[in-house]
């Protein structure tokens, strides 16, 4: 089986490349394991293969229909689409949002209807589908009302997610990834990136600025976990997800003084007091949208799991980025 | 002010110029009335001018965004955007479907934007957006779950809309219609098309096949309605729409028996008979995930209006189209 991740390059694609070659396989149609043969890790800049000779990378354009087609040739297998312009750029470049964010998946959709049997399809979407106004909790039913274009143009790819596959012409599965935290590397535009920022920094001896109030409540969900949800969505049956493509996945919700607390607690006061506020109107208005609570009974149903606290996430990543603490 | 109506050539965007002309003005973005100085029907076949001094008709691809730039051109003040693939050919047709009502959608969109000043954008939505499962009464924050590709086009070309709005690109408004009836002429592709016919055919001497059961609830509004509809979508001040840029329209809930009651009463007997019921599963099944009973409390409070019953808007038609009974 020929595996296509786009974003491939990216943080989440490049620990899914991971995760599937440890594993060998994934579920096939009839639910039974079948072996992946190659990897195509796909981004605009060229990731970095590894010594693995199952993966290979590919740089270009994801909205350019002809390389898309190319690359999922016609013996694709599964798709993971995760390639994106994070949220404070799409906000900030319009066009450039609506070519890689829509123009994207429509590329990537084209491409999958030309197999010659449909391939599945796992499309990373995000509770920025949500906006305001929004109730306490946000259900399985809630209606998306995005307020940034990031998130009309997820709800709109995962809109074409769901019509592809209604017509037969891929099996494709949305899920709505909660904030992911702790990411290693650096700061990125996406309006969330300070949440990982904020306990990254400072455990690497750091200052952090943080751009919104402590007051305020975030849905996280570790990069464990979020492999984890990628690969379930995948694996699940077609007749377990019926005519509704679209999910919200479980995640834990925590105020930003909450994080900091666990930080102190795990890290030790003086590593959390490196935690400034810096308030950022441009980035609180695009995170004051998102919503922070939700009930994932249909997500917790169809076999999704959730962190077990948000002390458990930061030492799974002082873990495994081999932190020493003190 | 020069006006734009795309779909110009059909029966919606025929009738709204003719309304518009009798008018004369249409409010400004201060609630001033402004002349109309000249209405442009653009659609993919030439329409007919008339005579009034004040229409252009051009013809041309929706899609194609430089006819859209040039039409548009860098004063339009206002623009209707009624331009669509009707839904059953957009189900039959899924390419022709999303290159014109999505593809349509966005090279008008991206027309506006190039204007110096924002214009005042209408777009005909649909109650395709809805689709099963439903509840008993739609209201105004049910979610929006299209089962066929006409509504998905729809529905993505609101979240369009209202990001364009958002953005300050344009100033737009999207208004689901309900079925609109009864429409003279000839039968089309759209699914909802018997709905009109079952009352045209009859009265016109003719024999009508209704592909749907007798017990189907249907939402109708009456054509002179929809233009109203338009219009006060249009003349609303932005204030009064807010955030939320996509409004369920008022209409009335009836079933088929209902209607043909009605024509029975009101053109007798002998011309109801002329209906007959032949089942088409690929109708049904489209029709049967539509709503037909809705609560417009927010269409309402904003001033639209619904026809007085369906035996008013039956006996509209027979007036307008200057038909004898008896």
């Amino acid at each position: 089986m020929k595996v296509i991740i786009t974003g491939g390059a990216g943080f989440l694609g490049t620990r899914l490349a991971q995760s599937l070659l440890a594993r060998g396989t994934l579920a096939d149609a009839d639910g039974k394991p079948r072996q992946i043969g190659s990897i195509v890790l796909f981004d605009h800049v060229a990731g970095a293969a590894g010594s693995d000779p199952r993966v290979r990378t590919v740089a270009g354009d994801v909205s350019d229909t002809a390389t898309l087609a190319q690359i999922v040739g016609d013996d694709a297998g599964a798709v993971f689409h995760l390639a994106a312009v994070v949220s404070g750029e799409a906000e900030a470049d319009f066009d450039l949002g609506m070519r890689v964010n829509l123009g994207g998946t429509r590329a990537v959709l084209e491409a999958c209807r030309r197999l010659p049997r449909p391939a599945r399809l796992v499309f990373a979407s995000s509770v920025a589908v949500f906006g305001v106004p929004l109730p306490e909790v946000v259900t399985d039913v809630t209606t998306p009302t995005p307020r940034a274009s990031y998130g009309v143009q997820k709800l709109i790819s995962e809109l074409l997610v769901g019509d592809y596959t209604r017509k037969g012409y891929v099996d494709g599965r949305s899920v709505r990834l909660p904030t992911i935290v702790v990411r290693p590397g650096k700061p990125n535009k996406a309006a969330s990136s300070f949440a990982s920022g904020i306990m990254r920094e400072p455990l690497d001896g750091k200052r952090s600025a943080c751009p919104v109030p402590a007051a305020t409540a975030l849905w996280l969900l570790s990069p464990e976990r979020a492999i984890d949800a990628l690969v379930h969505a995948y694996e699940l049956p077609a007749e377990r997800w019926g005519a509704d493509r679209s999910l919200n996945l479980p995640g834990i919700t925590i105020r930003v003084a909450g994080m900091v607390e666990a930080l102190a607690r795990v890290a030790g006061r003086a590593v959390a007091e490196r935690i400034v506020f810096e308030p950022d109107a441009a980035i609180e208005r695009i995170v004051s949208t998102w919503p922070s609570r939700f009930e994932t009974k249909r997500a917790d149903a169809l076999g999704f799991s959730r962190d077990e606290s948000f002390d458990a996430i930061l030492a799974g990543y002082i873990r495994n980025q081999g932190i020493r603490i003190g």
